[in-house]
Order: structure tokens, then sequence, then C-alpha cells
């Protein structure tokens, strides 16, 4: 009995430290574990395709520190190995390891400034308010008090404020109160102070002696399923400091919704799930602020836009009703919260606002979106929005009225879920050109060896199979058009995008038939919504004066192809513009300027939700989307031109 | 060497735990330590008078439970000590002991029903509003949400709250919207919802599945410097539920303002005296509660006053600069603070409110007094309002004009700092009558033997004793009036109010010249301060047509004794009107009515500070009143008609 407690104890205290770059996170493991089960217990998202087999290779990692050994597979390159590289899956922890986490390298959004509708005189998009956020930070000097004027502290720089701002109601906070008397006096009353705007009232949320800085940022934050993007914004100028974006961290508990809300059934779940979300973002905004020199306590408002699922969990919320009929929200106009209770690394007081959401399946990086398009503007011409994400949503309406819908599209277009996949991100092919004899170019990300595909480049790709007939229009291979590009293994038919030794992981780039039947359904979920959607409000096709599409897929969306594969209808293309990250963009708007957040508020009581799933046309609606482009050849007339050639 | 760190270990080992009733407050300490110097350690307030010596008896505890040996001492008969009582000074700790301070009985207030002002139908002081707190508690039902009408859980909540209430501005708080969606499905859409209302805004403090219960409780409370009073009522009907009250804890840190302000200058000394008022308060809202099962989760609302320094401190608000000139406080008017910030025992989103305060030495006991009175509702009458209590503070004006100012009177009246002091708690004699031939006559709240006096005894045995001789108009005992109740000791002369065999302690009860002079001081500054008040505003005594007298003396206090002693100016005797602990009952009022609230801060802005210790004929005046009744006889014609008898 004695002999079997000591082995215990001495087992106990052969743990290893492992700690995970660039979250920073340590954990101990007992000798053996692999990092695959460490990364898991550390709370972290690995991807993984085969499960842990050790032949997909999605798992690598790179090992910073310590000793340690890996089983070899044909996943990983002798040269990547000797380089430190191992997957996760084939390596046991026999020391402690320092090792970076490759996946959460920053994601390459479409940068707000590039947008059409921007105004880089104004920082602003034209058309919308001038730059005038809830938070202000302003330099005063306090008179000194007298005996015949012995106002309190308070009152002296409530005297002041008023004659710097306009202000009806006054408030402060009690943390300011604590130690008003120290800071007012320590520079002669010289003093910085943060205001922050609630309705009519403005409270001051921060005092400090005069440094003759006004240091004041903020964060746009736009949280996705798979993704979440950040800007830190320097809010005196409106100018974009930096901006980072990974992959959401509850990806270990879930691709979709539906699984997270699953998910969080379980006891403590759902505080893991926060708890993810909230370290995600705490990264981004260290990684936004990265050699800028900025603290944290000079970070005083978040602006916050997601699906209303994210959102929940953002705040900690029960999400189980979202999914269940009659699919109820706790909430979906969010009162402005503070930063220290959901954990944001930010001022003490720092306040965070979420867009307002529609309903279940309509959240706010819809109305956020929207914000960013002239949609809501203009009484005379009809617009459609269609944001492209995990879950596709789409409004269509104009300045009167805006009709608006979702569809589960899946990640396919961001990259998750597919052999080939990546986010747009360092290494992902993000545009490509297929040519009849099947020569390929292709741009990559960053300019390195290809490591993956985004979206832009998952739809150039199919589009160059499908117009040169490598694949059929139900996505298969078409096995008369041999080619030594085409494989078939184990796991079924691919083609051969590039090969391994040109490639990042030097292993070849392939994509599979399941590949391709993944995208054909989330091309076929958002097209057919697309189409039910305007049957819902009588409206053809050509009736629509304006198409605007967002989504995660990198710098660039090739408009052309996404019709060719029926993604978006075969219409005049002037009539189409990709806005990149709306949901981002908008949060940012709705930062710089009190009125966007009223304009956003109006958009979202404007906004009638339609039900899909409950339209009698819904399957067949949507079976007819899943053949490249459609079953109903002549509504691409321009693609049916092309094949018939 | 390794001799002495054993011995040192086991010496470390053989501490000891005492715990303090009824704080219910355990330490350790090592053997040998006395028990007053263990309830310094435990951060208790525990009188002593010699400062330890064993004399004065002051430091007298009650021991429970444990062993323990006491020196003898004259200060504690035999027959206290063989039941458990023992002198804190000259007690050892050599054991586990639980012991009862005894200071911290219930302190007899003069009860807000008391009132003349009040009426008892209405629960309300007459010409004042009616019930219509800032915080309710409402039962609702939801509709359950349909596919058709799945507005989310907050938004049902507002709909419904809203045709309840006329709301406008809508709220809620984080805490509330984290267990929304379970709460409200718990019972099928029946909850109890608590509002609180700031400004045009009503906010959602709490949400619970329906109890049929509405539970929902506040705390008015007055912070002196000396006593600290709570009532504990219920908000629905405005009934008083429980009172408790007693000695300030910060009493070990110092008896007046200016002591406290000084200890807190050292680090962690502010912190200290917040912690120790909070500890007060707490216990007393328990002590309040006791017998009534009621949770501190139903408390929602306190309502607090006291004078700027008191206020200051249980902010945890730096006090330096309210006594450095130019007296300028951090704020006069509090914002709305939450409980939990404080570290009061209520509900987590329970709301404190403190009233408005004139400047550094006119504090919100004041304007709450004086909301308890109708002189800011006359513009006819002239009144004074005189509050006694370790300061003095005086008001004259009417409806129109609020003049105001201070005065240190020292904490005499509140049975602090005299020998035979205490305040108006359980065995103070609080009524008493001196006959000539030395016949005395007493009654003693709650009817045992004598402990001492509080306000209203000290006053009538002070005016007794003048008035039969016994001692000179500057206090000093006559050496013609040889009495057997008149003593000399090493400590100076003193008059014998009882034998000890009928006193409590079972030791004469005694009045001391130096009691006597601190007496005189006090009614000095208080009488000098109102004289010359009425000079700075050119109004004689006669001029004024009402005289309102607050302060801790406890249920009675005898107008004619008062005047005897030159307190009170010699008038008509129907103006005066003793209303007991107004700064309590303002914060009851405010408590149960916004609309006193927002009258308490018009009274606030309609009052005038005015410096008398800069005021030339300050010293003239106040040695002029160190006389009994005063130096001018005149002022006091009914007193020196009865002398001259």
């Amino acid at each position: 009995m004695e002999e079997r407690t000591r082995i215990k104890s001495r087992t106990a205290k052969k743990n290893f430290k492992v700690r995970f770059l660039p979250f920073d996170i340590c954990i101990d493991v007992p000798p053996g574990t692999n990092i695959l089960d460490a990364a898991r217990k550390a709370n972290l998202f690995l991807k993984t395709t085969c499960g842990g087999k050790g032949t997909c290779g999605d798992c690598t990692v790179q090992i910073l520190s310590g000793t340690y050994q890996s089983q070899p597979s044909a996943a990983l390159s002798e040269k990547l190995l000797n380089q430190g590289y191992a997957l996760a899956c084939l390596t046991e922890i026999n020391d402690n390891l320092t090792l970076q986490l490759p996946q959460f390298q920053e994601i390459s959004i479409k940068s707000v400034s590039d947008s059409k509708f921007f105004d880089k005189q104004k920082n602003n998009i034209s058309g919308l308010y001038e730059i005038d956020p809830l938070v202000k930070k302003i330099d005063l000097e306090l008179p000194s008090p007298t005996l015949e004027e012995n106002y309190s502290d308070l009152k002296r720089l409530q005297r002041e404020v008023q004659k710097k701002l306009e202000i009806k109601n006054f408030n402060c906070e009690y943390s300011v109160l604590k130690t008003l008397a120290k800071v007012i006096r320590e520079k002669g009353g010289k003093i910085t102070v943060v205001l922050f705007k609630s309705g009519q009232t403005w409270t001051i949320i921060d005092v400090e002696p005069s440094t003759g800085e006004k240091n004041i940022y903020g964060v746009a934050c736009d949280i996705g399923t798979t993704t979440v993007a950040v800007h830190l914004i320097d809010i005196k100028n409106g100018k974009i400091l930096g901006t980072a974006s990974s992959y959401n961290q509850q990806l270990k508990c879930g691709e979709d919704i539906i699984s997270r809300i699953n998910y969080a059934q379980k006891p403590g779940r759902l505080q893991e799930l926060h708890d993810l979300i909230i370290m995600t973002i705490n990264y981004l905004i260290k990684k936004a602020a990265e050699s800028l020199q900025i603290s944290s306590a000079d970070i005083y408002y978040a602006s916050v836009s997601g699906n209303t699922t994210m959102i929940h969990l953002f705040l900690n919320l029960e999400p189980r009703y979202i999914r269940e009929e009659p699919y109820v929200p706790t909430l979906n106009k969010v009162p402005f919260l503070l930063s220290r209770n959901l954990g944001l690394k930010m001022n003490h007081e720092g306040k965070v606002h979420c867009a307002p959401a529609v309903g279940s399946y309509v959240g706010s990086d819809i109305t956020a979106g929207l914000l960013c398009t002239p949609i809501n503007r203009d009484s005379e011409k009809i617009s459609l929005f269609i944001d492209i994400g995990t879950n596709g949503e789409l409004v269509v309406g104009n300045k009167d009225w805006l009709m608006t819908c979702a569809c589960s599209a899946g990640p396919a277009f961001e990259g998750s879920g597919l052999k080939c996949g990546l986010p747009a991100t360092e290494g992902a092919i993000e545009q490509l050109e297929l040519k009849d004899k099947g020569e390929l170019q292709y741009r990559v990300i960053g300019g390195s060896k290809p490591k993956g595909l985004c979206g832009s480049g998952l739809i150039d790709l199919l589009a160059g199979l499908f117009i040169h007939g490598y694949i059929d229009r139900q996505g298969k291979f078409e096995a008369k058009k041999a080619n030594t590009r085409i494989i078939e293994n184990e796991s079924g038919r691919g083609f051969i995008i590039e090969k391994g030794k040109n490639c990042y992981w030097e292993r070849d780039l392939v994509i599979t038939e399941n590949d391709i039947s993944n995208l054909i359904r989330t091309k076929g979920a958002v097209f057919s919504a697309c189409s039910l959607l305007l049957k819902n409000v009588g409206l053809p096709f050509d009736r629509i004066d304006s198409f605007y599409i967002a989504g995660g897929f990198g710098q660039h969306l090739n408009i052309e192809n996404a019709i060719r594969i029926g993604l978006l209808p075969d219409l005049e293309r002037s009539k189409f513009h990709y806005i990149g990250n709306s949901s981002l963009l908008g949060a940012y708007l709705i930062l710089l300027s009190d009125k966007n957040r009223e304009l956003v508020n109006e958009i979202a009581k404007k906004m009638t939700y339609i039900e899909l799933n409950t339209e009698p046309s819904y399957m067949s609606e949507y079976t007819g989307a899943l053949f490249l482009p459609h079953t109903e050849m002549e509504l691409f007339p321009s693609v049916k031109k092309i094949i018939n050639c």
C-alpha cells in the first residue's frame, strides 16, 4: 500500500509544463500526453481533419523549445520535422515545451478604408455622420478653490466640463470619486478627463493628472462563428491603428452555432464558451496594439457585432432558446455593458456596445453591415445585401422597408471543414486561374508557398474546374477528363492544385470531391435563400439595382466566378459590390459616431424577418441550387453560353 | 540554534482564538495578550477612560466561554467578577475565549413615528409626499412567445413592465440578463421584477421566478461621528420593521472628525476607517433584521445621511481637504452608488443614496434633518434648526432663504468623553430630577440599575446641580454646599449620582468637575454659534418663531433644563420642538419618496454657509457662553428669577 502511494506521488511530480503561443497559456500534463490532447486540455483549438490519426497534417505545430520525439508521418516532410515542426497528434510530451500554434496567424480582411463608400479624407463612410464618439477625453484646468468659492472638487470639475461641452446631465463613476481629491491636486488642478455619453447624460469615467497626451482608443470587433476580427482605433481621429483577426477559439467546441449551443448545455460549458471568446478578443486586441505601446487602460470603448448566438456567448447568456422553437433570444438590443464584467482587457470603466439584432437568426453583424451600404439611405433603388459567413444572411429593400432571412451556409467559404481550406490568412491562395489545359496560376497571401485556399480562391478553383470540364454539374470529377492532376485514393477522387514540393507543408495541396460537394452545398444554400427571399417580396432578380456581398473572403472576390458556380445570380456585373467584412466596418462606424449608433437601431427596427425553413418550396429551391450553376441553366445565361462553347 | 527554532515554533502554536460578540469577529493572539489589546488588534472599539490602568471600569466585558484569570480591581465588584464580567485591560488571554462587548447594545432613539409631524395613518411626515420610492417590486406574467410573435425575452419583459408602470426609458442590469432566459421559463412566464428609477430611466435590477411574495426592503441610516443608527423599512408600505443603533466603530481611531481625518493620513488608514463604518452598518442592518427572517438579498435601497467627513469615510474618499483651508470636500451631491462597491450587505444590485451636503461642515445629516421640519415649507415664519451631535450645526430661515453654520460641540451630550456618560442605551439615566435637599429621582432606559447618563439625563443633572447651588456659574462645586454626595479624590471633586450598590456596575456613579466643564464647553459652543448666526442675519432671538432641536438625546429632552444651563435661549417654551434624530428621519423620508429626494436637493441648494471661525466676535461670544447659563444673565431672565429666589 505504502509502495503504491510512493510511486503515485513520484509520477505526479514528473508532470511537464507546456506553454502554448501565441496565447501564452501554460498547463501541466503527465508525461506521454500528446500535444493534441494537451491543447484540448488547455482549451485551445487545433484544427484536425483526420481526427488525430496523423494523416491530415492539419495539427502541425512549431516547437520552439524543449526536447521531444515525434512519430514520422507522410503528412509532414523530414525537412519540416528538422525545422522544429511536428504533428501535435503524433508527438508525446516528455519535457517542458514551448510551442507555437500556427493557426492563429492574422487573417487578411478587406480594409475599411478600401471600401468604395469610404471617404479617406473624412475617415468615414461618405453620407454618414462625422466623428462624434460617445467617449471623449479632454484636458481641463480647475481653478483653485478659495474660502469665498470653496465648491467641492466634483462641482468644480462639473463646471469646467460644462464650459467645454454642452452637457445637460452630469454624472461621475465611483472609481473616479475615490481618487478625485488627490488627482486634482497632483498637478495644481490640471487634469485629463474621460467622459462617456449615455442617453442625455455624460458620465465621467476616468480622471488623471494632465499628461499633455490624450490617448483614447477604441476597439471595433466582429465576432464570427469561425473567425473573429478587431480594429484598434484612435477615437480622436477615427484612424485604424491596428487590425487583427484569428479563428474563434470556440471552434474546439463545434463548428457551427447549433453545435455551440448544444455544447453549452452541460454545466460549466457556457462559461467555457464565454471564456474562449473573451480570450480570443483579448488576444486580438493585444495583437492589434502590438508595437504601438498602447496601454489597455487607454481603451475605453468596444463596439461589437456578431450573430445572435455569438453575442449571447460573448455576454455569457443562455443560448438554448435561440435554437428551440419559437427561437427566442434573451435580447436583441443590448444595453451598454462594462468591459470588466465581461473580462475584456480595457480601462476599468470601459464600455461595451453591441449592435442590435433582429432576431435569433439575423444578428447584429447584419444590422451593422447594413450601416455600411447605401441600402437604408435610398428610397428609389432596391438593393440586396448578402453576408456569407458560417451562416448566410440576406436583406432586401430600401430606405422604406427591409426584409431579411437567414440560411445555414456552413463555414466552407471561410476555409473551415475542407481539407484544403484556410481562412484568408498568410499562405492562403486568394486568387486562382485554372486554364483549359490544366495550367494553374495563383496568388498567395503573404507571398509564401501555399498552405491552402481561402474563400475567394476556392470560388475561383471551383469555377475553373467546372468551366473547363474537370467536374460535372454535380461537382463530380469527369472520368473522361483524364489529367495528371486528378488522383484517386482511399478517400475518393481529388484534384492536385499544387505538388507537395511547391507547397509550404511539403505535401500535395488537393481539393477532394468531398470538399467540392461541401462548397456546392454552401453556395446552394445561399442562392436558394436569395431566390426564396425575392419570391417572398415578389421581386424578380433583375429588379434589384445593387448587390452588396459581405463575407470573410479576404481582400478580393471574383464576381464572375461567383456567378459561374451559381453563388450569385447572373446579372449585370456592375451591380455587384464586394464589401468585405461589413460587420466589422459597421462596428467601427458605430464606435465613431453616436448618430451611427442611433441609425443602426433604426435599421434594426425597420427589418422584418422571414423564416425560410417553413416555406413549402424551400427544399425544391435548395436541391435545384445543388448543381453548377443550377438545375435551371436558363437562370444563368452567361454561364450556359460559356459551357456550350 | 535548532533548539531556539523549535521553541519558537512551539510558542507560535499556542496562539489562542478570541471571538468578539456581537460582531462575531475572531482573531488569534499570543498567550498573555490582554483583552483590551486583543480588541484593538481586532479593530474593535472598547471604551476606556483611564487608558487601561484598571481604574475606570469602562472596558468591562462579559466572558461567555473559556477559562481566564483577571486581576482584581476596585472598578469591578466581586459579584460581577463571579458573574463572568471582567475588565478587558486586566484580563490575560490564556485560553480560547468568546466574549461580549457590552458597549454595542442598542441605543434608544426617538422614533420617527413619535415625531409630531408624523402622520401615522399615512406613515409619512404630514405635508410631504406620499410613498413613491425609487425601487419597486412588481409581479408580471409574460405571454409565451410564438413563431409569429417571437420577441426576445427582454422585449417581452419590457412590454409587460410598460403596461404596469408609466415608463419612458427602460434599461436592464447585466446581472439580470445573465439569468433572464431561465428565470422567465421556470414558472411559465410568471416572474417578480425589481426596478430602480434614476432620472427618467427605470432599470431592472432583479428578476426572479414569481414567489407570490414581494419582499422589498430598504435601510435608512444616519452615520454619526459617535453613534450610527438604522431603520429597516418595508418599502411597500413605509413601515419601520426594525431599528438598531450603536457606537460608530471608528471611535477607536478618534473621537471627533478632526482626529479621524488625521488618523486617515497614514497609508491603509482610510481603508480601515471605511471598513469600520461598513462593519458597523452591516452589523446594525443584521441586528435590525433580527428575528424578522429578512434576507439581505431583499434589501435594495439604502438612504444614508451623515456629516461630510462621515460620508467621505463611508465612501472611502480622502477626507484631508475637508479640514485644510479652504475646506473643500470631494463632493457634496453624491451620485447613486452600488452597495456592493461599498461592501454593504444588501442585494447585489442594491443602490445607495446619500443626502446632499452643503459643504465641509454642514453635511447631509442637516439637509436630511431639515426635510423633517416645516422650515423649508413656510414663507411667513422664521425657524431655527439646531442639530447637536459631536458637531453642532444650525440653520435659520424659511422657505425663501436658509443660512447655516457649524460648531465643534464635542460628543459630551452623546455620552462620549465623560466618565459618567453613555449614549441613550439600556442602563442610561435619561431623565433626572435633583431636589434642593439632595434627593434625586431618575428614570433608566430599560428599567435596570443605572450604568451612566445619556444627553438628556446630563442636561437634567447639570441644571439641577446649578439651580440648587451645588455648582457655581462656572461649573465648580460650591465649597459652602457641603453634602454627603460631594466627594473629592485624586481626580478632583465629584458628585455622587448613585451609590455603587444601586448601580449596575456596582461602583459609584459620579459626575466630576471635568465632566461638567466638558458639558459647559459643549453647550457654550452651541449657544454662541446660535447667537452669532442670528447676529449675522440681523435677527434677535425673539424674532424666531420655532426652534427645532435634533440630536441623540434619546427619547426625551427637558427644554426647561436645557434653557437653565444656557444650551437653548430663554424664550417661550412652546416655540421649542425636540425632534430626535432628524438625520435618520430625513433619510427615511428620502427612501420613501423620490419627491423628497428632489426636495432635499432643493434645500441643499438654498442653503448659504457662514464660516463662524473667521468672525471677529467668535471668541468673546464663546467665552461668554462658558457660564451657567451665560455671563449676561439678562439673556436668561427666567433662570435669573429662579436663582435669585
